[in-house]
Order: C-alpha cells, then sequence, then structure tokens
C-alpha cells in the first residue's frame, strides 16, 4: 500500500488504529476451542468485528509460530481472508526480523511475496545490509523498532555518545539514509511520552507505529500531543485491550465496542488538525 | 546441552566446528528438487557426511521459512533426525528473534519446548525484558547478537559512549548481570579479527559462536588467536563453504571433506592449548 492510500484511509475511516492479532489459545473463550481452526475461527470474528473502526492489522508472528504448522496456517487464512475481504486494511507481520543481507533477502521475500504482507517490523541492530533487502519492494514498508513500548527499551537505545546523542536518535537519522518516508516507518513505544517530540525532530514526517496503548499503559492523548504531524503519521495499535475485552459468547461484538471507543477518541484527535 | 558436555564434545572430537544448514533450493544439487522433500533430503545427506568432524549444527530459520509450511516442515524434520541419530550435538535454532517479554515467552516455548533446540540466537536491541525469557529453561541456551560479521555491524554495535564504552561492549556487559556462562553465549563475527581481544577482556570465558569463516572472509587462525580461551569457547560455524562445495552426485562426500579440512585447522588450533 502506497503512504498516499494510507492517509486517505485514516481520514476517510477517521481512525488510526491498529488492532494487533495476537492470538493466544489459552486467552480466547473457550468455546472456540471446539473449532477446527481456533484460531482463524477466533481472528475471523475479531477482523469483522472491528474493520469498519481501524486500518490496520497487525498479526505478532510469535504467537503463530509456537503452534508450529497449525499457527503458520492459521496466519498464512487470516491474512488471505484480510486480502479477499478486506483489501483497504494494512496489513503488518510483527516478525521484528534482521539478519545478513543475504538472508534478509530470504525473509523480504518470504513476507512480501509469499504472504504478500504491506509491512514488516525489523531490529536495527545489525545495520543497513541487514535492512535493504526489505526496501526493495515496491508499496511495502519496513516498520524499523527505534523506542519499544517495554522496559528493557532502556538498557540500550537511550545509551547515548559523547555528543548526546542516543541510539535510538542514531538509528532514526541512519535509516533515513536508506529508506523514505515512502517506505519507512518507525516503532515507538507509547509508553515513551515526551520522548515522541524527540523523535519528531528527527523524523517529522514519518508514520510511527505505536504499540503500547492500554495494556501496556501509553496514553492516546499523550502520544497524538507530542507525535502527531498533518499527515497524522501514527498508527496507534492495541491487542490484548480489544481483542481480549470479553471471553464470553459475545467476545467480537464486545472488541468489536472497544475498537469504536478508541476510533471515537481517534476522530477527537484528527479533528485537531482542522483547526 | 551443559556447558560441560559441550566442552567435552569438543574435546572428545576435536573440533568447535558448526556447521550452518542454510539450505536454498536455488544452491542445492538438481537432482535433489525431485525428491519429496528436498529440503530435508539435502539437510540429511550433508549431516551423515560432516557430523564426525563437527560438534553443532545451525540451520537458519529465514531458509524454511521462506517455503512457507513445507519449508517449516522440512526444518522440524531436521532437528527430529539430528536429536534422534546424533542426540550429542549441539543445535542451534538462528532466528534472532526478541520481542516484549509477553512475545519472547511464546518464542521461547517455540524453539525449547516444541522444537527443543538447545539454542537459539536473539536480538538485543529490546533489552533485559526481550532476553529473559529465554534464559529460564533448563540446559537451553541463549546466542545474543554482539558484534556480527556484516558490514553494517558498524553502523550501531560500534556506536560509544562518552566513555568510549561502545554498544556491543554495553551488550555484553549487560547480558552478563542476566545470564552466566551456563546459559548465555554471544554471536562475534569472524571477520572482527582483533576486536575479539577487546570482547576477552568483557566476556572471558563465556562462548562465542563465530559466523563469518570462509565465504564472508573471515580467518580461522585470527579468530582463534585472539578469541579462544582454556575451555576453547568458540563454536565456529561455516555453512557455505561446506554445504554448497559441490552441486554434483557426490555433493555430500565433497561437505563431508570441506568439514574435515576445518576440522584437521581446528585440532591444531586446539593442540596449542596444551602447550
Amino acid at each position: 500500500m502506497e503512504r498516499k492510500q494510507l492517509i486517505e484511509q485514516i481520514f476517510t475511516k477517521k481512525s488510526f488504529l491498529c488492532v494487533g492479532l495476537d492470538t493466544d489459545l489459552n486467552k480466547i473463550p473457550k468455546f472456540l476451542l471446539n473449532e477446527e481452526d481456533s484460531i482463524f475461527s477466533f481472528n475471523k470474528a475479531i477482523i469483522d468485528a472491528t474493520a469498519p473502526y481501524c486500518v490496520a492489522y497487525k498479526p505478532n508472528l510469535a504467537f503463530y509460530e509456537c503452534y508450529g504448522l497449525k499457527g503458520m496456517e492459521a496466519f498464512e487464512k487470516t491474512i488471505t481472508y484480510l486480502k479477499e475481504k478486506y483489501p483497504n486494511h494494512f496489513i503488518i507481520a510483527d516478525a521484528k526480523r534482521g539478519d545478513i543481507g543475504n538472508t534478509s533477502k530470504m525473509y523480504a521475500q518470504t513476507f512480501f511475496k509469499e504472504y504478500n504482507v504491506d509491512a514488516l517490523t525489523i531490529a536495527p541492530y545489525m545495520g543497513e545490509d541487514s535492512v535493504k533487502p526489505f526496501l526493495e519492494y515496491e508499496g511495502k514498508w519496513v516498520i524499523l523498532l527505534a523506542l519499544t513500548s517495554n522496559k528493557g527499551s532502556h538498557d540500550f537505545q537511550l545509551f547515548e555518545d559523547k555528543d548526546g546523542v542516543r541510539l535510538f536518535e542514531r538509528v532514526l537519522s541512519k535509516a533515513q539514509e536508506w529508506g523514505t518516508t515512502e517506505n519507512l516507518m518507525f516503532v515507538v513505544g507509547a509508553t515513551q511520552g515526551s520522548l515522541f517530540a524527540d523523535i519528531r525532530k528527527l523524523a517529522p514526517d514519518s508514520f510511527l507505529l505505536v504499540p503500547g496503548v492500554g495494556a501496556q499503559g501509553g496514553s492516546l492523548q499523550e502520544v497524538c500531543k507530542y507525535g502527531m504531524n498533518k499527515d497524522c503519521g501514527l498508527l496507534v495499535n492495541s491487542s490484548r485491550g480489544i481483542i481480549y475485552a470479553s471471553s464470553e459468547a459475545n467476545f467480537a461484538e464486545i472488541a468489536g465496542e472497544k475498537a469504536k471507543e478508541l476510533q471515537q477518541e481517534m476522530e477527537k484527535e484528527l479533528d485537531k488538525l482542522k483547526e
């Protein structure tokens, strides 16, 4: 998907919500465990209920790989279902890959050609040749980890050089030598608060994928205050807060309501851009 | 596998060779493409031919994932074959995973319980809570990226703080607060030459997994000169130089010979420890 189309979707739907499909058999409603493909059944119901309120979906590969071949089959079916029924939704495979150039090429082929997702999350530690192979696909995106939402983000990402440049800032600057605002986004955790302002100094026009609202404690208002740009420039992800809001028979309906609540908050934030 | 057992294997077999199973259908002998599971057939032949000369195998997940479900099936069959026929070989899944704690737990379960490999490569960027879930399995190992073999390693890994501490050095120090020499190794590329001496200052007793000998241009002698410790402390990986040495009918035999050549060089290096 092109940047222009993504922005159009955001302003048409008045939402920059990404729903995280972190489907865990220990957390989905018990009655779904009798289904032949419980993971896909759950995803399908969640997608149908939330699609009107979000612009993106983000399955995290860990949750599919852990069920072996059956899990990867469910992942594949989920992508196919989205592509067929909701072709305007942006699909992010949250895989945090990254390897030497030769190997990153294989991963790029897997996710962008075989699974045909729109974007893939990538870890920056191995540098340029580990990231570039992913940037060579027309209409596909790299979403590079910059400042993540977890506690451990402070261990290395805030590491500071003699001029006060922090590692996540170096990642932001360096990566923009390799990609553009048309094929490169950054992960910035909602829990990082006012650091969003520092991010925007270095990457004013880039889209940011923002996990950590909800279960992890980040505030949507704060993210928007410091992180929003004129094109919105944000995809805010919520996983657990939406998909596990209920484990009753009407779990999908409740997930839809939670997504709608977030969409309505987002609409207010988008309205501020017009002021 | 426990550290003690790994060291015993190294000194018994006079080898610290790890064979990288980066099986690419474009590179394996053409006649194997008629087999029902070409990837597994290739791996099996390579394993049988090289097992006497190596102590470890390292399939890189990228090469299996890219063939979808069939590829992951071949990965699983390869691990099962190794476990059954060569239970003393150390198995490393080269996956370079790492995510928020909740998600790393899922990956740890996948690789250490489902696939039951001995070790998993992990990217350090997300810090402590992304690494720790992997350290909680008895007899299993985290192999953390420290200083990789590729050109891009210089983009971030050599990033230096005001006291001259480089990022890879911070990774080495920090990670040793989380794990021990019994469950934590580091990846250090053979192409990094004399930087091995700096690594050994910070991690004198840790095992190092060393890719980059052969196709990538690293020298075994230099790695041993600066990197070997009294327990050997090295697992040196070769992939392309062994497994693609020939694409003729006798490809496995030739792979065995290449592995034997490396083993003999390694034997000489191990002999120096006795001097």
